[in-house]
């Protein structure tokens, strides 16, 4: 249909209202891209996951026969913007389902739900040693019987206030340059502004007066999906504002490995930098702006990312992450000035990142094992983050291992019809009725759009102990309620009439949806297994659990046992602790302890690969049911359905 | 006479055949630092010194009346160039004496007729620690059970070999950008060079297969008058060259504080800091080109100078150290990159600059006292370096005090009519026969161009001896030789025939030559009597005299004390050391010990200002006579003089 390759057409989309030129031939997909318009695509392109539909308002395009549309869908105009190649000027309307939010996805839950900020601070027990201060010092000038040279005097000075050793410390360039001036300005009262690089500290700038007050620090959790950032007030530990948005390399593939294929095959690994860094530079704009902060007062910036995602940040060639024997670059990169990469901070500040542990354990572990204290556990216990992938790590003050467990992302929304991230209207609370009532609440009250993890969990959970489904995870077929129905045939359940929803359907859960969701909590589970049985351990022995993860503002720990993502104990031993990873990196911003004790905890952390481990896959094929194959080892559990059973029985 | 100022008018210099540009007004010196042809100017064109005189070979000029030129220079159409403004095209001869040696001014004088570099270097006992070393590693490839990242990798490998703790390592974000694929190039052989910064190692390249035989480093002396750079293959110690230039200051004025105001009434810190950067280029130019060695391989250069020639260098603010209280902008200054100042060797390569003690002792004076381990001493021992000032130590390796002497340039040439710098021509030593006999050699055994600091060492001892002068430095008018004569109303003494020289006139000793000489040598002996007696200790107390300058080759220490420049002390106990800046310099680029060293000594010294002390100036007083006017501190001379007097009276 593309009669001349020469043509170029273009792209009206709505409701953005943007249009773009593009040379026929060119995916409409391509054409989002380019509109910087983001559009579910979890497969990166491939046709495969049908989650990038649009609707065709006016034009023509050249589309393969899919399944992945319904009959229905196809009627309205529905296409998949990887698939359809432009013939003509185009309007497209980008539906509810398939828009990505703008704004607002993962706030500080910390200092919504859970503990303040500072309670979490104050239980760590880190020394505030920021990472990068600022000291006001009121020197004495010079005489002839003290002719000291300016450098030296107020090094010395340093060395007094800090007890700091003068050879331990460097000086840049363009500071000793402009020192005599800035020294003399306000009468030898000066902010020296200080830089830990190593076991050194750099003088990074050096003002006139007293400016300590102004000093402010970033700190990021750079996920694969969403990058979010706090700004904190160094002097007093104060998060001053957090904001969040969607990572723009999504547009490059959903998870890290396909963007790391993009960036090889498309030698853009400068695009990929480029995109993670204006998403930084935005993040920072809207909180500076937000504050009426002065740039130049932000002295430091920390990431915490996976290894990838560090990788991209830096322009470190990630090619060998995804290929046996999966060497990353780097773990450990040293601090660097935020503008060589492009981040628009302090001209000297500093860029700060935590060390990963491995290919596929990052930066974002040890940051969070640093903030829950697991070095400091005097029995084992567990850790478990869970993202795009699932991470666990078990350990306490004496030693520690992890693993990766290829969990997918069900539980973040992907790979589930109406799964969405926890955003404003994800369903983040979900009860079910013995009459298959379901009742729920959405993050920001407002219609619901989708659900979170949190209440997928929770839909599984309670579909269980309804007998919805059974312990297979299948439809109980024989169920008395139009809710389960057939779908282009597939097995589905009506959880959100489409009058109540806040988009243009219902929201269902389906059999596949379900199925991605016990596979995903089966791969943490087992991950679990392998690490407590490699230690020797029985579940029993592990202490305590600490969940992390982007689930929503609230995690019901019970339903997490129910369904057997965790192990059967006391609810008072699981501990959900929200986005750690940030958390982690607000601390070693504020607390040079803090970020020896991750740099620590990465040197030491032994890595288990589940990939080929024949024990693992056994261990998951078990784990592949509500709550487990093995009944014995989930007895709260086993008690709770036959309570629940009789009462179904009862009913019926 | 100037009738037009918008006049342009080409100026031609010969013998150098230049032509350049200039407006009307400006003078022949202005002309000819445009050319960038060195013209003798102690005064800083100021029209007091009378060195800058050039002959007019055709056109007008504007100039005062001076008696500074001779009636028969006036007639032979001399005029001096820094009072001659333009009015017409010129064209312009400069004598020879006038003009600056173009090259070979003080070669590593202690390889030619000292002890040897090895044996120097064997006698200081510095353990070889190159300021930056490289070193070849094979490294173990990575697998399934050894996935360490490639960064951590290579520093694991360089704790292996150095015994270095990872955390004090840094490594550049442009060497972490390469390293997956330097790693890989040469089937894991890599070289890795290190760079010391203060107590922490950088990673300052990593470069594929075993580079590291391939190290070189410059080591420079920066005299105010020149520039001595040797070149250093690092692995073994050894100099494989060495140069000099003048420094191309010279033409904004002959010391450094005359430097200073100009740079400062210029504004012209940035042309100071391009014109030592470029004789520096240059120098490495031709050592490289000379020795075929790749500008890459060149991985450190380190500067020993005196403060201002550092601030110079760097470009940092050099006002205050010619203003009371006389504060340096900084003493120890940080390494940088080279290139962050201009110089051209390996583009990560490493600046380092000696640290200085105070304004006016520099680490030229700090590196010379690390090069003869003053350190180390037991006894009170004394370090004289005698420049364009004469700086004296006196210490041990307990303490050490340090003082600046203006003594004044004499002793390098200037302010003495025939004086010249230690370069070809140069007489470097001297007799004088009871018949008033001169004798004398020459460096390089050419005709005598003029006389170097060793040569008028000589030549006022001998006087002396012969009884040319007496002990106020008088000459003995009743003497029976034509060779004592008066012309232009000044005594003055012939010491080379018009025939002989390799100059178009005669080399004489004026009376004010000799009170020039003996100024300066005063100077020095009063700087050495204030230390020791500062320090509770009596001449007979110390114990060595270390006699470090740019004399000449050879330097008679006997005739040193004669004139009373040094303390009476048995020779045995005095030696002449050299360029020992240059020496320090060299040892404190391949031991990261003598570096230390040097800083320590820097940090320990203390300093004594002579400026307005009046118990100097009285010292100055006494000192101004020959030996001295308390002769009883020179027993052996006032032997010797008294014996040569019977001979000489015997002979009369």
């Amino acid at each position: 249909m593309s009669e001349n390759d020469n043509n170029t057409f273009k792209i009206h989309f709505l409701p953005n209202d943007k249009t773009v030129e593009v040379k026929s031939g060119n995916t409409v997909l391509d054409a989002a891209h380019k509109a910087n318009i983001y559009i579910n695509s979890i497969c990166g392109g491939d046709g495969i996951c049908g989650k990038c539909k649009v609707i065709l308002s006016s034009g023509n395009v050249d589309a393969p026969p899919t399944k992945l549309l319904s009959e229905d869908e196809a009627e309205k105009n529905y296409i998949l913007a990887c698939e359809a190649r432009i013939t003509s000027d185009l309007k497209i309307l980008i539906p509810k389902e398939t828009r990505l939010e703008g704004k607002k996805i993962l706030l500080d839950q910390n200092e919504q739900h859970f503990m303040t900020w500072k309670a979490i601070l104050d239980q760590a027990q880190f020394k505030h040693d920021p990472l990068v201060k600022k000291v006001c010092l009121k020197l004495e000038p010079p005489s002839m019987d003290d002719n000291v040279a300016d450098h030296e005097r107020l090094c010395q000075a340093i060395m007094m206030k800090q007890g700091v050793e003068l050879n331990v410390m460097q000086t840049g360039y363009s500071i000793l340059k402009k020192l005599p001036e800035v020294l003399r300005q306000n009468d030898w009262t000066v902010t020296v502004t200080l830089g830990h690089r190593g076991r050194t500290l750099e003088i990074v700038d050096v003002q006139p007066g007293d400016t300590s007050h102004l000093n402010y620090g970033i700190a990021i959790d750079i996920g694969t999906t969403t990058v979010v950032a706090s700004l904190l007030e160094i002097e007093t530990s104060k998060v001053v504002d957090s904001e969040a948005i969607y990572n723009t390399q999504m547009k490059f593939g959903e998870d890290y490995i396909q963007r790391i294929i993009y960036a090889m095959q498309n030698e853009a690994l400068a695009e990929m930098q480029t995109a993670i860094v204006s998403d930084i530079n935005n993040l920072i704009s809207t909180l500076v702006k937000r504050n009426s902060i002065n740039l130049e007062d932000i002295t430091s910036i920390l990431c915490a990312g996976n290894t990838t995602m560090h990788h991209f940040l830096l322009g470190l060639d990630p090619e060998r992450i995804r290929k046996e024997p999966y060497i990353p670059t780097a773990n450990f990169i040293p601090p660097i000035r935020a503008i060589q990469v492009g981040i628009n901070i302090n001209s000297r500040g500093l860029l700060y990142t935590l060390p990963s542990v491995a290919a596929y354990v990052g930066a974002d572990i040890t940051s969070g094992a640093a903030a829950i204290r697991l070095d400091k556990e005097e029995m084992p216990s567990l850790f478990i983050d869970i993202g795009t992938n699932g991470e666990v790590v078990l350990g306490n003050k004496e030693w520690m291992v992890c693993c990766s467990a290829s969990a997918g992302p069900a539980f973040e929304g992907s790979g589930v019809k109406h799964g969405m991230r926890a955003a404003k209207g994800a369903i983040e609370i979900m009860h079910i009725t013995k009459d298959f009532e379901v009742s729920y609440s959405t993050i920001g009250n407002i219609p619901p759009r989708g659900i979170c993890g949190s209440g997928l969990l929770d839909c599984i959970a309670e579909m269980l102990r309804s007998g919805i489904i059974d312990k297979s995870g299948n439809f109980q077929k024989g169920m008395k309620t139009d809710k389960l129905r057939k779908k282009d045939d597939e097995y589905e359940f009506v959880l959100v009439d489409k009058e109540e929803t806040g988009i243009d359907s219902e929201i269902v859960i389906t059999q596949a949806d379900i199925a991605n969701l016990v596979r995903s909590k089966g791969a943490i589970y087992a991950a679990v297994s392998i690490l407590v049985e490699s230690m020797g351990l029985s579940i029993n022995e592990v202490h305590c659990v600490y969940l992390a993860g982007g689930f929503g503002n609230y995690l019901n720990v019970r339903n997490a046992i129910t369904i057997g993502m965790l192990p059967d104990m006391p609810t008072s031993r699981i501990k959900f602790v929200g986005n750690t990873s940030l958390t982690g990196a607000k601390m070693a911003l504020i607390s040079e302890e803090a970020f020896e004790v991750v740099q620590n905890i990465a040197s030491q952390m032994t890595y288990f690969d589940l990939m080929g481990n024949q024990k693992y896959m056994e261990e998951f094929m078990s784990a592949n049911f509500l709550p487990h194959t093995d009944l014995d080892a989930f007895p709260s559990v086993q008690k709770e359905l036959a309570s629940q059973n009789t009462q179904l029985t009862g009913i019926n």
